[in-house]
């Protein structure tokens, strides 16, 4: 399976991006949504910040506190043993967890799809109760000449689906708690079909351990019901452990196709395809067996959580598919992938 | 706080309900939804049933095989050290979870509220991949003629919450999940307000390891959005670590009067108080501090799950709470409360 990375790779780094707060680093910049708009291809990327680290033997995070309406920090001491820090993405402690790092939506704009223009504020950051650790991962869905961005929201009361929507990618507004917890990885079929809109969403049952991918149905975007189990991990092979939804899906001649991720019991991040009926998209027609694309460069290997490519949003272009991905939770990567060796990759 | 228990208490047994299946026997009838209709108050009983246990180095137990469209049995040895027993209520091997019984839901009727007549069929059984491990937990809420069953179903891809509905409690439509994993504990309020339908609901949010409830609104009862976070676990009190709707609100002078279950870190499960506005149901007004109902007599507080009072149905009549509950996963019992009582109990 041949994949075109583009030569500029990887084409947004934390070093591009200023932080949206005083004495706050950026740790990364990684999935984004990708849309269209007038002459220009937009990203909103997902900027990861924490508080410039001023001693090794202690770790400084943020988060919203929603009563002040301001971002605070919070320290950790390494030598504390109630301290959790083997998941580089958490501190775990007296079973309460926090992220290392705060997430907000930033906007970048380029004419050539490569090289970008990054906003220097926040398009959307953490502002609500139930955004406290973060805003993250960000799906655009255009329909009509509205653009919807799903973006996770993470608090202490859980990790949710959030809606916000724009008309021109200057002012959002925003929607509410689409999905309760926990639930991520929510991608819009981008039209309706006979008058029902459909989601793609991937909650999580902690009592049987499954971290599966469903779809839902919704006649306004904004209530979703009738949720059907759409496909499942496979024991032993490159999605054992988890998947979701990655970009919002494409209409091709056979059905939507949707390039998704999935995750190894080593935590190793690919991406793949699923073929969903036209007019039935609950139905899947064909999986890829094996994974389209994996981590094999040095910047998708190696990073602030290694062995990841992760996508949120792609552009399909004659027959091309041209994906936006996270590499290993610290860059944006470009790669362009063959519509007809992504077909020929599944497996009915 | 004065909790009036019919001397006939329990008044529905496991004795009393015959087994849907031959060779097994009923192991629990317990919570149970509630409704007049017409001249009678009928009951939507969770039956919890199992193969007849036929030595004890083995636990058998039983589950719907949605491809062969009918309850196969399986069978644990108690010796084998990769079966987990230690929750009563689970079997936990590899991983995997079963469930030691399996529900489905069956009609009573009664004329006096007291002394029922059970149905000798299932009114709803497990029929679908959703509910492969059981129906359970149902909630009736009528919206002009139509009754709406809220109920818990549980298999593999997880515990979810789905709808039917009926207008004579002979014939059942089912319309689908609802709520996706993990959620159930799912309440209506039971009118439109400005035109919208509002849910109880507790979805679980392992990452942070909230068992809280939620608000949401619904267009149609079928889609729903707009999640809110409505109540959470009180450290150190009789609701410290799970708390969940019981039965669907009431609407007093006051607002939404909402009867709900708490457990504490012992696992013993009490109903409390909340209130909430009338026109604004996502504003808490007032909450017991002290449990309203605790299990106290032999049959509550010894059973299959010891230690449970927990409601999913009630009737308000003349100020009186007429509430129907489950004493230890085992039978069921009535009990009256005064509403001048509880409304005394609850703190703003």
């Amino acid at each position: 399976m041949a994949v075109l990375r583009a030569s500029e790779n990887p084409i947004i780094t934390p070093k591009d991006v200023a932080p949206s707060l005083d004495g706050f680093e950026v740790v990364g910049v990684f999935n984004a949504g990708v849309a269209r708009y007038r002459d220009e291809v937009l990203l909103l990327l997902r900027v990861a910040e924490r508080p410039v680290q001023t001693s090794p033997d202690v770790v400084l995070t943020a988060f919203l506190d929603p009563a002040q309406g301001r971002i605070v920090t919070a320290s950790f001491a390494r030598s504390d043993p109630d301290n959790d820090f083997s998941d580089p993405r958490l501190i775990v402690r007296h079973n309460r967890s926090y992220l290392t790092s705060i997430s907000h939506l930033r906007l970048a704009r380029s004419n050539d799809g490569i090289h970008f223009t990054i906003g220097e504020h926040p398009a959307i950051a953490a502002a609500e109760v139930y955004e406290s650790f973060g805003v993250e991962d960000p799906r655009i869905t255009q329909i009509g000449r509205t653009y919807y961005v799903t973006y996770v929201a993470v608090s202490p009361l859980g990790v949710t689906t959030a809606l916000a929507s724009t008309l021109d990618f200057t002012s959002f507004q925003r929607h509410g708690i689409i999905f309760a917890p926990e639930n991520k990885d929510v991608a819009f079929i981008p039209e309706a079909i006979d008058g029902r809109y459909y989601a793609l969403h991937r909650p999580h049952s902690p009592l049987f351990g499954r971290n599966d991918m469903w779809i839902a149905e919704s006649p306004d975007l904004l209530c979703w019901g009738r949720h059907r189990h759409l496909m499942g991990l496979r024991d032993g092979a490159w999605d054992e452990t988890r998947l979701g939804a990655g970009a919002p899906p494409v209409r091709i001649a056979d059905g939507w196709l949707e390039i998704y991720h999935g995750a190894d019991r080593a935590n190793r991040y690919c991406l793949g395809a699923v073929l969903l009926d036209a007019r039935e998209p609950w139905k899947v027609i064909a999986r890829s067996a094996e994974p389209i694309f994996e981590p094999q460069t040095e910047y998708e290997r190696a990073g602030f959580f290694a062995g990841v490519v992760f996508t949120c949003g792609l552009l399909y272009q004659r027959d091309t598919l041209k994906i936006y991905y996270g590499a290993a939770d610290t860059a944006i990567g470009y790669a362009e992938l063959s519509l007809y060796d992504v077909l020929n990759t599944l497996d009915p």
